[in-house]
């Protein structure tokens, strides 16, 4: 068993655990129901021992049957060393329990396609239950537009800067947005890949990956080392995105994408849904207003929006008061009437006011002195005047 | 008692309550809650004599007070035959009793100020009662951006293209746009104005205005002739905006505006709200995003959405079944697992595709005839290679 990179919190679990986890994750396709539940039942240790002998219920020998002699469990975590990954699992400290609950939880009332991952490979100095505590994933369209990277960057840079985790996927678009945006921040972020840690995927974002790991985030996975990416994985990777967060921000999507389906999921699992709204001739905002119109997501424009839904960061920021526009909005419905009566140039009686807004004139002898008083009006020789004010600096 | 245009519908209303309704039009500043309830329970006729002897409980005294001695209705009504307008009332055929039914049951609910009109100014050929049938409002804000404008006149366009008339308030910016689209369209639109109908306001609509009354529409006041406009005319206008559709539809607005407060009452009085999307640095489209997101609004990005989220005009059309963007898309998870273990340029075995994709092997065996049979696998001297094809035209 290969040690852990030094400056890693304690491990609790046993290298017997790890190494039969290792082996579960490579030989059961994600997600693995049966599997996950079994391992459950029984341990990682007894368990493995029974898949590999062939000696488990039949539904987890279905899940198993077609890779239980593939071992290379000590082999992958030699791998991963090498590659400054490690394997976190459900016995460890480190393992973001609370958020991944969702998983086992959606899963026992029914939801397909949600088991809770039997373990994670990791590369990156975070330390993956606290990143997941408290964090948003930001997440879209691989083909987005300006207007949709600009704004994944803003999102993500702005969680940052109140020091929540941002998690993504680490596609083009959107998602590499979102981890350079909160690296720019100087904050934690999370991707969560659809292979191996060790494979470089998408090739243009090699080096953001080495950064992300390398500047206090995590890169994630829980395919073994060496697993090509190929789209059932993407999707079955968006369990874990949602699953790891406490909200979901589509920035741009099509009306069928991948990150439509991580919003899907994440509602699924109770998790917070919030969209960005677009110009509505765009395509890569279709998705996002999908889900607004139908009631799966709530809009957001702003990160106070963001932290305002997700609700468990404590409350946003009260916005400033909003100054009245105008000196007038001060003015009680009648006293507007009278005023409006009134213009500036030229003087009016009381029963002349009276006359033009329609209130009693008793009313109208009572509020011009208040206008008065109050700078919107003047008495002269010709009668009452309008006094106009600049609105309020 | 001048004559109504030949062309309108048979009026139901004698002189007398004509007249009656003309006189109390005049004296009570719209909304008069209180002379409204008094005109109910007494009639128009009755109503007027006793408002002009002061012969009337406290609060219909308060509210005609400053103008019962104004009786100008003889007046009114010459003045609004010689400008094309004429007087419409409750007892008429034309009145809109259905739609303005939800101000009479908010103000009785006690939702302030959306008292029903004693009666409505009309220049134009439109049937006020049939235009206010079906009909949907088209609002925002005078300060519109080339993206508001252009949706306003593109959604005001595709509703007249549908049959339903468009209702509007003549403002510079959004409502002109609405107006001009309907009108472009060849449907009915109808202008309701803060001002009596024959005030040219805003003075750069005039044109638009005589439009309106010239093609098949209708300007719309309860304000009496030469009454001028002012900001409270504009928000009591706001509910006769509301009242007379069936929903309300905001392009653009911004966070405080006239356009969310016509929004507002349309939603009081149980009217649907719709709002469009824009993007989320822009501050005229701060207004609707507001409304989408404390749930006051549903998001529309198109005709079809505003018809459907109506409901009552019938179903949208069924939008084009969306055709699968890959041809894979055909493909059950466990075929697509199977055919993304297949590469284009080598042959694999069953075994081989097992292990990659984690599908038991026997299943493999089963699934690779079929994707040869659908055209994705064929099986080769070296194994089975994966067929790419390219997506459905």
């Amino acid at each position: 068993m290969t040690a852990l990179p030094t400056e890693q919190p304690v491990a609790t679990a046993t290298d017997e655990e790890r190494l039969a986890r290792a082996y579960l994750l490579r030989v059961g396709e994600p997600p693995a129901p049966a599997l996950v539940a079994f391992v459950g039942e029984r341990g990682p240790v007894e368990a493995a021992a029974r898949v590999r002998s062939g000696d488990c219920p039949d539904k987890v020998r279905r899940e198993t049957a077609a890779r239980r002699e593939v071992d290379l469990a000590e082999q992958d975590l030699e791998t991963a060393a090498r590659t400054q990954a490690r394997l976190v699992v459900p016995e460890d400290h480190e393992w973001p329990a609370w958020p991944l609950l969702s998983l086992a939880v959606a899963s026992g009332r029914g939801v397909e396609n949600v088991a809770a991952p039997l373990g994670l490979w990791v590369r990156g100095g975070a330390n993956l239950a606290k990143a997941a505590d408290r964090a948003v994933a930001v997440v879209g369209a691989r083909l987005a537009t300006n207007y949709g990277e600009h704004n994944s960057a803003e999102f993500a840079h702005g969680l940052a800067t109140r020091g929540v985790p941002v998690f993504s996927g680490a596609a083009l678009g959107i998602d590499g947005a979102a981890h350079r945006g909160a690296l720019g921040a100087g904050g934690v972020t999370v991707a969560v890949l659809g292979c191996a840690v060790d494979i470089g995927y998408p090739a243009g974002h090699v080096d953001l990956l080495k950064r992300i790991a390398d500047n206090g985030g995590a890169v994630v996975s829980e395919y073994a080392p060496g697993t090509p990416p190929a789209r059932h994985r993407f999707l079955v990777r968006n369990r874990l995105i949602a699953g790891l967060t406490d909200g979901t921000v589509v920035i741009e999507a099509g009306i069928r994408s991948g990150a439509r389906n991580t919003a899907t999921t994440a509602g699924a699992l109770g998790k917070v849904v919030m969209a960005l709204p677009g110009p509505v001739q765009s395509a890569n905002s279709a998705g996002c207003h999908a889900l607004i119109r139908d009631c799966k997501a709530t809009l957001v424009t702003s990160v106070d929006e963001v932290i305002d839904t997700v609700g468990r960061f404590g409350p946003a920021p009260e916005p400033e008061n909003p100054r009245p526009r105008r000196p007038t909005d001060v003015l009680a419905p009648e006293a507007l009437r009278v005023y409006e009566a009134l213009v500036p140039r030229a003087g009016r009686s009381a029963d002349q006011v009276a006359t033009e807004s329609g209130v009693p004139v008793d009313r109208v002898r009572a509020l011009l002195p208040e206008l008065e008083i109050d700078g919107f009006a003047v008495r002269g020789d010709t009668g009452w005047r309008r006094i106009v004010r600049s609105a309020p600096k």
